[in-house]
């Protein structure tokens, strides 16, 4: 008899069938006497319902307002939940972000949790009810409903583990857990067993998309496991932990590739202190995600900066960045409208040298030609053509024995 | 310039064309200089929808998680005319039930409204941004969202009234104002200018439906104008006000007829003190709204007692009082499945004598069989075969010149 924080994702409970499944199977940890929090999500498509009702009223609607709108749909999933369990014969007692006190700062529509008060669900789990609490939102000071962005019930889950002092959040998802890389794009990819904080981070950041990075953030500050598994099944999943408990120790724990990315070049600009830092700045405040950032000083006192941009932000960065030339009055731009981006993560690279070679050598058999070079100190990741990232992929999934387990667990 | 509250119905907010033409009906109050809070409903079929999802997951859902699941439609309509009125430029700001202190009892589903803390709409008026008020909602001591029941957002509209200290509210709705009877019955019922209280409130219990029943209760406690009036014209609708302020006095204000009603006669039941309070507290408790209630002594010690509840509960009261007949050990029961009933409601009734002989001879006339009589001090009520229900309304209306504005003034 344990306390569990469980958190369902919006596809878990996208209808009322699914709402029934995920209850059968709370039910089953509840006759087995734990004690169970329960994050959900707002119901499959809903959330972007109201989004598209918001978007017919106003080009730019108020954040607050976006706020107020959306927490709708947590409140609406836990309250069935509640009734799928009452009706199951399992006592259970809804709230809403407000109501468990997750406070927040007043960041609308990506706030970040100050503090939980525990108090009140742990007087209802004394009364041996099932707790569910709506994700994703909270309240700042004012009593004002804030957002935590998407995907942010993840952070809820988590927090609301470390309020309770539970060592583990189970996370459920559409998927079995974390993989090697996209198994619709490697058949070869496989399931990894355990996995380090900062390993899911690199991996989130390059659109893995399985965890909200916030909430791996928190996992590792607080030591809370997290345990990423299907909603569908009953696999043991993916562990998120730190760095001493992943055991088995890898050069590379995942490979990634992104596509949907184009590459801006600022060419023979002046090299003077902090342009570069103004350029991303702008960046940021107009929320254009900039991924790989490679500067390269040339002749004289001029140099080159090569970013990528997501394809969809490019028309506004490349208007952003003229307007910015000409405020330099000097230099120039070159866009490539589409590349891919394709990585490497692994906690293994820290203490290894090699795999920047193992990695460019990969790449060359496939013919891949490399445009830019990023690296940090548990990531590498270049850019190529478009045609040839899929291609570069596999050949990385390969190089470092990712698709097959006895062979990875001895390097 | 002066404080309104208005309030705009499911109907009036049912799509985003809707509430765009509600907020630029709020702008143009907005623009003349007045403060305006604004307490709207859920969106036309909204609730609906969320009943039938708590439906699939269980037969008998817990009022206070039915709560959490509705209060969320009212909570979609605030944020979006927020928005609406944003990108008209009208500076507006959006408060669920609980952030602006309206506090209940805890009667989930049928809540009472004991205060509402008005503080944070002074302070938002002061800013001059419009307040939307969630309607239907609020809070109980202890934070859980409760609801007033169906049409409750009425109330709510009267409450903020009350608690701001303005003398009028508008009730927008769907319809030009109250109807001397129901339009689709009889063509010739004409817009009434002003109602008393009592009146609006016998016409509400009697189905006319176009307000909450509490709504005037508690504004003919504080003394709270109703403006009802369609949220689709700018016609001016009907003042529902105290009898002192209706200027036209009229024997009668209105007539109605109820269909889809069935009678059950319990009949030579003994003639002991309480046992109708029995029965009927039964009924009340499984929910069954008993409308006319007639009981005549008959031979000995023994008794009759007629009632009509709706038909859809027929079934249900049936089993209950053959139950209850079993109890006693002596009684039997008689059903009639489906009965109309025709009433007559007006304040003039008060201090004139002669309608219940008018009513007779004109119901007489079209040879309607009146099956059985109440009376209260504003209101006449007869039971007819269903087949002439119809008929006898049309006659009543007629009889009392309800459709003709100057022979009833001179009444």
């Amino acid at each position: 008899m344990a306390l569990i924080v469980q958190k369902f994702g919006g596809t878990s409970v996208g209808d009322t069938d699914r709402i029934h499944n995920v209850a059968n199977r709370i039910k089953t940890y509840y006759t087995q006497g734990h004690d169970l929090v329960v994050v959900l999500s707002a119901m499959g498509k809903s959330t972007d319902h109201l989004v598209s009702l918001a978007a017919a009223l106003s080009q730019r609607p108020s954040k607050r307002e976006m706020d107020m709108l959306l927490s709708t749909g947590e409140q609406v999933s836990i309250a069935l939940m509640a009734m799928a369990l009452e009706s199951l014969g399992v006592p259970a007692i809804s709230f809403t972000g407000a109501q468990v006190g997750i406070r927040t700062n007043n960041r609308h529509t990506d706030a970040r949790i100050e503090s939980i008060d525990a108090e009140r669900i742990r007087a209802s789990l004394a009364q041996k009810k099932v707790c569910l609490v709506a994700g994703f939102q909270g309240v700042d000071e004012e009593f004002n409903i804030t957002t935590l962005g998407r995907g942010g019930s993840d952070t809820s889950a988590v927090a609301m583990a470390v309020a309770l002092g539970a060592s583990e959040c189970e996370i459920y998802t559409d998927v079995d857990g974390v993989y090697t890389t996209d198994p619709n794009k490697v058949p070869e990819a496989r399931k990894v067993e355990r996995i380090s904080y900062e390993e899911m981070l690199e991996l989130a950041r390059l659109g893995a998309g399985v965890l909200h990075s916030r909430s791996v953030e928190m996992a590792s500050k607080y030591g809370v496991t997290i345990h990423v598994r299907s909603s569908f099944n009953n696999s043991k999943g993916t562990l998120v932990v730190s760095e001493e408990q992943v055991m088995e120790k890898v050069l590379v724990r995942g490979v990634s590739l992104k596509s949907d990315e184009a590459r801006i070049s600022v060419i023979d600009v002046p090299d003077r202190p902090g342009l570069a830092a103004d350029l991303f700045s702008r960046m940021a405040e107009a929320d254009i995600n900039v991924d790989m950032i490679v500067q390269s000083t040339g002749r004289d006192d001029h140099n080159t900066i090569s970013f990528t941009v997501p394809q969809k932000d490019l028309l506004q960065a490349r208007a952003m960045v003229q307007e910015w030339i000409s405020g330099l009055g000097k230099g120039d731009i070159e866009v490539e409208e589409k590349v891919a981006i394709v990585s490497a993560v692994g906690v293994g690279m820290k203490s290894h040298s090699g795999v920047a070679a193992k990695m460019f050598q990969a790449l060359a058999e496939t013919g891949a030609n490399i445009e830019m070079i990023s690296t940090s100190e548990i990531k590498l990741s270049v850019v190529v053509h478009p045609d040839q990232g899929r291609k570069a992929l596999e050949a990385l999934h390969k190089a470092f024995d990712l698709g097959d387990k006895n062979a990875a667990a001895g390097s």
